[in-house]
């Protein structure tokens, strides 16, 4: 027995089996049946295929290189710096902008000629500075033209709580300023007959005003340009491109900016792309800020690569909540170092405020692949079963004649001492073996 | 025929043709595919739409800036140095902190007053550097307080191997020093008596001596504090947060430290960070080291948006490996230029040890969508018809009355030239016709 | 009924039911079918599993950190410069290599001394730079071996069109030069008896040439090395390991050079890494460059951690368009500012040419894993589906007997007032009920 069931089976392999079906003729089902599969493909081939190009294999894993290169020069006439001007050396820190991030200063403090000296954590600090030159480069008593908020900040900072004191002991000696600038001396600092004075510190002396100029210092940087050089490559596919016309009309990469009629040319103002992110170029200039450039590529290989082009948006990123002014704005410090004659360092302290970009490229490319096809092609086939399952669960359960078609769809078998009989289900059947026995 | 073909297909359209099912009444069977069933049900709720929220489309392409600002003084107290004050100015490299990584000089190996000049290539530096004015701004002569290990470094550099000599043709002229700060001049530098030397080289002399300050020089970095502020963004859902909290409160942002208790306040200080990312501060402040901070962002933008929130780990990512020097620690030169009376150049070079801190911000957010709900489900269905497969396969090859079920399963039809007819297989069933013949 | 319906329902809820299926003995078909699921099979396994590794989990978000550190030095002996040392605090800009990008200056353009103060936007600079001190650090005049290229060069540069002028209304006071140096005085600076002239700038002068040397200056950085240091960790698996053999013999990382030979040897001389990329070192260094480094991790964690190694690659990233000089090429500008003995500001302008280095790492891991195990197979099976209506098809419309299985393959059922019968359809088939009223 065993062996004629192993013998079938070998046989039975190159039969075709195919499931058997019953046709229910009810059409309130069909139909419903119908318009499930339709929406199925419809969705299969709309939306897995047209809109997310489900026949393509994509690559996302994008290597780009971003070269930025700026344009223009600020001219500035204040009352301390008399007339001068500011060139890329001069306002790009760093001068490098490798890793497609770049930054322009746009406003800063300065604090000339400090020095490793004592002097007292707040305010009073001219007079505490003697050396400082007579041409100094630059100075940073700008007391005269404070905003509103600047008076503001100025208080703030007049009270660096720890830095209080109303006697040395209050200073203890060695110990650092909480948000301060150096570590105390031990000393109280007062002036004639007030009882609270700062203590004093060791420090670069004298300490950095906490004063920045209310509207910024190079404004003009609102008209500079810059120069954004892409070149990306798909590995997957060996497909590389660059986002400048590959255009032997030199003069025109030298003259054109971008901009809705120029969407390829790889030259932008400062200006635009705030203002594109939706920022105000004097606002951020004073406060400083970071704007992300986005520069997407999305390729369908399958079109010609001259259809490849790069979209560009900008955003804010450092969304800026003027409320708390800890977290608004972007700055930083750094210093020019100095040797005077005795070989003695001294500094020139600057506190940058700008605008930091950054560069970000992302993209996918897609081309025709057999593999992914009929993935999807069969996970919509799934999609069709589920379908199916779903109508059966109508028809065997939810309609008038269910349990009629139960019975039809559902042939029982009870295997019995004698030789097995069909016994049809629910629905009144005879079955041949009775009619037999007639 | 073909009309009549074709004229059945047609209205069959609108017929729901349903897999006619044999029940075979098998508890067996029944048992074991409804456990099947339900182990397909659990993992499809457990795993895949519980754990795993397969209902969600999610988005991992975060758009992110990170902004770092350090904060804390140094005070040194050093035989060469005198009392000194290091601020952020002073040990940030570089100062901008762009690309969210920072490096936060530690220790430091200073060769001041280095000039044009030719000198040997090692040891013996002092003689040669009678310019060295009165007050030198550093000096690294630290013989006296050396540790065995630096003793070690000290005798390594000491015989770099190509600078070694006999005789001035040892010291091919023009060829640089491997591993060494110059070109030879051909000549070869001998203490009387002594047989061998090493080459003359032209470089900036004197050369750097190969040893640093065994307990770091800014250890006190240990308390130092970094504000970082993340603000990041789901461009698929135009999702945007900050890692700052939105609190009036703004004297709690001022003073907060992270911690277990303070999971939300953005400052850290970096002593907790290395000893969170299991590293010894001290140790790390003299060779120096990799940190990395991985900011993670899960979100479930289902729930209400405070529910996003970062999470925070510390992690040290150049893995020490003490044994081979070669590849421990993080350091690197730089110089300060200077330019003196006489317009000549000379510079500070300074090798920084330092703590390089990587911000790495990544993460995901999920939201409800159909698609990927039907994607998931359909494929749980699939994985249901694998099910019925395995246990078609049971019923049909494993148990005793298999081949009965098999029968049952499996209706042959063969076409003939008379009006066709089913002969059922292999149990012994009579056919109508058979039946009709008697 | 309905109550009667409920509890056939329950019982056969431990009924197993299976599809009833119909084998048709075509051989035809039935080969084909087994072609197909013979095909598909090898896809899943040959392709997916082999191949795919689709029982894996992966993880491809790579913790990574790069160290890279430079050694060399280049001598050069100009006659403007003399005899000059070139030593990697020198030509490392800037010093620190965070972030994976380090960039080695080849070539530099110098303009020392450079003054706020007025001059000709263009050309004849000399005369008008009295104060350049008797041993200026650098000239940049090397009009005597200029190429042909940089007389192009100059030429262009000659004239800046905006620059160009007839009479003094042709610079407009205060106006910025477009693609100049400086803001315009108003003066036109003409030689005697020439009708043209250019725009006298205030500006940092004297402006820099544009000319630069036609052979590299640092050429012989095609013989320094870099040391590249990275380690990666997947999180996921909680694996890291690092590019660095854990080799005891340390003189081997010291001596060795990555090669064919040596494929996990850290160390790397430049010059090989352009040319692996396809450039030529002494091309690139003149005009500057962008290389890629790509570090590929492809481990397969099933196997022994030795067994994942970096696999390196080398790209050049700017794909230089020789044609369009405007997108050739890579180089930025910097200033190193002085102080003189009055407290004025001047500065060295140096636009530097070099060649910039990109490290990229990336990776994945894969572990075995039940998940995407499962899912793959299932996959697969309704892959096996799609089969099998596809075999359908052929079997039911395209053979010569397809209606005759059709008929076979469809059972219809019709509800009627009286007690259903099952007339089969196409193929005349008679009924039980009709032999019963025989």
């Amino acid at each position: 027995m065993g062996q004629v069931a192993w013998k079938a089976l070998f046989l039975s392999l190159f039969d075709y089996k195919t499931e058997k079906y019953v046709i229910a003729k009810n059409k309130k089902v069909g139909v419903l049946y119908r318009v499930v599969q339709l929406s199925i493909l419809a969705y299969l081939v709309g939306w897995v295929f047209v809109v997310k190009k489900g026949y393509q294999d994509t690559d996302t894993s994008l290597q780009s290189s971003v070269i930025t290169k700026l344009k223009g020069v600020a001219f500035t006439n204040t009352s301390e710096l008399g007339e001068r001007i500011w060139d890329v050396a001069d306002y790009v820190i760093p001068p490098q902008q490798g890793e497609s991030v770049f930054f322009v200063m746009t406003n800063l403090i300065v604090t000339p000629n400090q020095r490793q000296a004592m002097c007292p954590e707040v305010g009073r600090t001219e007079p505490l500075d003697p050396q400082t030159p007579a041409k100094p480069g630059i100075r940073t008593d700008r007391g005269y033209f404070w905003s509103n908020k600047e008076r503001k900040d100025e208080r703030q900072s007049a009270n660096i709580p720890d830095a209080l004191c109303a006697k040395d002991t209050d200073c203890l000696e060695g110990e650092a300023v909480v948000a301060g600038n150096g570590v105390k001396t031990g000393r109280c600092l007062k002036d004639k007959g007030s009882t609270r004075g700062t203590c004093e510190i060791l420090a670069w002396c004298p300490v950095e005003k906490r004063s920045k100029p209310k509207k910024p210092l190079l404004g003009s940087a609102e008209n500079f340009t810059v120069y954004i050089k892409n070149s990306i490559r798909f590995p997957k596919f060996k497909f590389s491109k660059m986002n400048v016309l590959a255009t032997d009309n030199e003069s025109y990469l030298k003259t054109c900016r971008y901009s809705q009629e120029h969407p390829y040319c790889p030259i932008f103002v400062l200006g635009n792309i705030v203002r594109w992110a939706g920022g105000n170029f004097q606002e951020m200039a004073s406060e400083g800020g970071v704007i992300g450039i986005q520069i997407e590529w999305n390729c369908d290989l399958d079109k010609a690569p001259s259809e490849c082009n790069p979209h560009y948006s900008f955003s804010r990123l450092d969304n800026k909540s003027a409320e708390t002014s800890i977290s608004s704005g972007y700055n930083f410090r750094f210093a020019k170092y100095y040797r005077d004659a005795e070989g003695v360092d001294y500094r020139t302290l600057i506190k940058a405020y700008g605008i930091r970009f950054d560069v970000m490229v992302n993209g996918k490319a897609g081309k025709f692949n057999i593999i992914p096809t009929i993935i999807n092609i069969s996970s919509g086939l799934a999609l069709m079963g589920a379908g199916a399952f779903f109508c059966d669960l109508v028809l065997l359960y939810l309609i008038k004649k269910s349990n009629f078609y139960r019975g039809k769809k559902y042939e029982e078998v009870k295997s019995s001492s004698r030789k097995s009989l069909s016994s049809p289900t629910l629905n009144g059947n005879q079955s041949p073996e009775q009619l037999g026995e007639l």
